[in-house]
């Protein structure tokens, strides 16, 4: 999996859970809820809620972008309190992740990346697509899809997964 | 990543669940309950339970390492019940993993990948890993994790990643 292909599923799968937020919408319709209950909704009490599973994912996504490509990454501040806010930060996420071109990702995998919350220290841009972006951008995916299905939300592996291209012949 | 590297996080991977695991032994030891209990847990009655999310997360990546060197999958038969017998599913896999060398992954993304599911049709290698192996497989290691924490177990990000290659200077 090159860089820009690790990019593509980020922004392909963003694009699997805006499909589960509308799942959600109609369920809460059909069992006559609010819908915006759920961005509070959790696992355990000291876990992240809904909203916050989202924002991270978003942000897996635009910081790997970002790092990979050696380009500035924009700020996206989390106060996205509703559906409707979140698909404008998913929205706002993919159209970064679309600015990061295949050229933009030359040498990418030998790139020094050094976060914050690495003190000082740095992870080569392959490791870092390895060992935190790919994890923890499908950790923060599944949680969300996990407190959609303990809140009687039908999903399943289809709608987790999306289209396959799979070929004939 | 090249396929290697994703056989390689498949099974760093699982050694970061097996402490979770250890995790669980803990907790259930502190508050007083059998943990075999865990191995039902479910986080919606119509999703797979502990156990099996445990088997099919082997499975992902027994699969992978199956299909991208084109060699036969071992019969892994989804008999466990405890978290002794999940330890050896999880030692069962790594070990069918870990035969299989980067030597045999030449060619591996151009390769054919024909699953049963697929119905006749087939992916590419690489599409395989990025649209089918990596998502499946940190979906039901997720899955296990948000288990165990949306049962008290506690754990945190650092447990999810696990060591990162991360370098000074």
């Amino acid at each position: 999996m090159t860089p820009h292909e690790a990019l593509q599923l980020f922004t392909k799968t963003l694009g699997n859970l805006e499909k589960w937020m509308d799942k959600a919408v109609e369920s809460a319709k059909e069992r006559s809820f609010d819908v915006e209950v759920l961005t509070h909704a959790r696992l355990a009490p000291d876990q992240f809620a809904f909203v916050q599973q989202v924002q991270s994912a978003c942000d897996q996504a635009k910081y790997a972008a970002a790092y990979l490509a050696g380009k500035p990454a924009p700020s996206h501040p989390d106060t996205e309190k509703t559906f409707d806010e979140l698909r404008d930060r998913i929205r706002k996420c993919t159209d970064f992740v679309a600015t990061v071109e295949e050229g933009d990702l030359a040498g990418a995998e030998e790139r020094k990346v050094a976060p914050p919350w690495l003190g000082g220290r740095w992870l080569s841009g392959a490791d870092y697509l390895v060992h935190m972006a790919i994890p923890n951008f499908f950790f923060h995916v599944t949680m969300a899809y996990a407190i959609l299905r303990h809140n009687g939300v039908k999903l399943g592996k289809i709608e987790y997964i999306g289209s396959l291209p799979a070929r004939e012949g």
